[in-house]
């Protein structure tokens, strides 16, 4: 990964993990249960975008090599895993 | 795609055909909605389970065969739309 | 549910069936993969929005019901239905 | 909420908190996409029980409270806001 795409993807998570600190503060203050659950969703959108920023520059790099190389192999082993993510019942 | 995985894909459909038919007269009939409500569920479910047996049957034909003939062009395309599915927000 | 809503929803279900006889015929057509998965992406989402529109009528009507009519056994049955909803894996 | 159930939220809370920090690692470290892609999806589903729990407990404490009360204005109140969160696109 590029550095300055490392530096942009850890800033993210750092203010995701603020907002997961914030969301302890909102249980132990008795904030109201629905505001909670708006913004535990708000945390999961974030964390479902650095997800697909990760893919894609999974793909722009990772990927593009196995493409670049030629490597067959290399190739199926990562259509595989993204195929994989792809059928995850969870997305 | 093969003819034996045409006709199961397309069997399943005609089963979801009829799932939705059903819904109408579930509604015609002022069955409960928590009931429709489920069966609509259901039915998006298998709908699923096809997308994913088609995505499947893609990397292992359409892609598969970008791979072995060592087109990269055509391989950047196809891991450009897997990307693009992954990337969907309704996903 | 009123006659007019009936008629709406059950017309946006014979569209679905539609649609997924046009799956269907895509299928046997061999068109492309990746546009019968975005069409199944489609569909899917149809349903989806037909599932919201009849919950938000159960709201309108049968938890309406159970509110004005003061029966608090039925409104605590109506607000599990509706939980168990929220709760499960797929949605 | 009560005070037990508060502290096994936080619990919760404090462990996604401390796996949004592992991510950080993960990614200032180079390690592999498809395992850091794997691992938000932990937390995310991390988080989707945590926020099915909050929604649990909201319905056995605050909805309840505006059934057992006979309050119909917070009672709708109450259910609107449930209607709300299961149409949102998100979930």
């Amino acid at each position: 990964m590029q550095n300055d795409q490392k530096t942009k993807l850890t800033k993210r998570l750092a203010r995701v993990e603020g907002q997961v600190r914030g969301l302890q503060r909102m249980i132990e203050e008795d904030r109201y249960c629905i505001d909670v659950v708006t913004q535990i969703s708000a945390v999961r959108a974030a964390l479902l975008k650095v997800e697909q920023e990760v893919l894609k520059d999974h793909v722009a790099h990772c990927v593009e090599h196995a493409i670049s190389s030629g490597d067959a192999e290399d190739q199926r082993r990562k259509v595989a895993e993204l195929l994989e993510i792809l059928n995850r019942p969870q997305r």
